[in-house]
């Protein structure tokens, strides 16, 4: 039972999602991910990451026997690749300091065989960044959520309870005015300590539990 | 026509995503992300990101009434939320200085409205950056990549060129040996400028274009 992924090239046609979904359910596999599109030579490309297969061979030969199918190729999956997400949200001065302390240390991780990703969007606005929050379930890999801002609370923090409801995702907030301090896993002070610590709670290569600390507040 | 996200909420059973795509494919839409993950509440999440849809409450209400379905939620997509990709591969110093450039000018550009996503992996090796840039294919939404680093060619390089054979990729590398600047779009010297111009070349707000350039080296 491993997860792969694989991806298939089709002349474009509606229906063929269809016919390779009905084909990975008959195998009794998981499809975790897809992405759908089209390329510059108008084939289409469909991007599958696929758990629990059992008889990985067996499957492409079938979906290979569909009509439309141009080629499938089999390789490492996106978590294979790009690792686990921290993800940073927030605007002003703050947030590139954020990523520059998570871009840093997610480095000297990855040398070592880690992968980390540092996924940030620099936004402003209490609904924005709540809808921003809540879409963190569409997206795959979320590990840690980083929220570089001066005063975040409301309808953000609703969205990160939510969140945080759903899902194992470690919270770090910097230290500001606002009631998101009370929902966070743990509240930093400098920025950069704030990305650098996003990392190592994460890493595989730290020996560093959120959990494990006597205070949360830094 | 137009294009939105859906989220519906199913007890965990295989066979159900196979019966949605047959529904979605009746109706004659185009599927271009789903993500799927099981909750701690142990309910299934579908999200779809679905294109050309004509009929959007019928379709909403034919996937209803499939018996394992719990709820559906109808919301913005996550182009809409997290907007066009930068994408941020290599290591050492100057990866984390590529990011603070980006992120602080996509901050803004997102202030006036536009949505920049800034994704950096720290990454080193060319066989591990090649597969990266490869996997570029593979993530939705991407829109420039810039190579961070200061020496690189060879199968980067070749990974490079495959992937601007088949998407619409602004490339920009710093400037470094190896043969990655002779197919880059843009190479510029200094990182924190070259994060901004990676900004510069995909926002609606900056009045930039690559190709129009009379020199592509700065």
């Amino acid at each position: 039972m491993t997860n792969i992924a694989i991806t298939i090239k089709t002349i474009e046609e509606k229906g063929v999602l269809d016919e390779i979904t009905k084909i990975i359910s008959y195998y009794n596999a998981n499809i975790s991910y897809t992405h759908l599109y089209i390329g510059k030579n108008n084939l289409g490309s469909i991007n599958l990451e696929l758990e629990n297969i059992d008889k990985i061979d067996e499957l492409i030969n079938d979906i290979g026997k569909l009509k439309a199918i141009q080629s499938i190729e089999k390789h490492g999956s996106l978590k294979d690749i790009y690792g686990k997400r921290i993800i940073i949200f927030g605007g002003g001065a703050q947030v590139s300091q954020v990523a520059m302390g998570a871009v840093t240390e997610a480095d000297r991780h990855n040398i070592r065989g880690e992968r980390i990703s540092i996924d940030t969007i620099p936004l402003v606005g209490e609904e924005e960044i709540a809808e921003a929050v809540e879409a963190l379930s569409r997206l795959p890999r979320v590990s840690a959520l980083v929220l570089a801002g001066s005063l975040m609370g409301g309808k953000i923090s609703k969205a990160v309870a939510n969140v945080k409801s759903e899902h194992d995702l470690i919270v770090i907030s910097l230290n500001m005015p606002g009631s998101i301090t009370e929902i966070a896993d743990l509240i930093i002070t400098d920025p950069i300590q704030a990305g650098v610590m996003a990392v190592m709670a994460i890493a595989d290569t730290a020996n560093f539990k959120v959990n494990k600390l006597k205070k949360n507040k830094f």
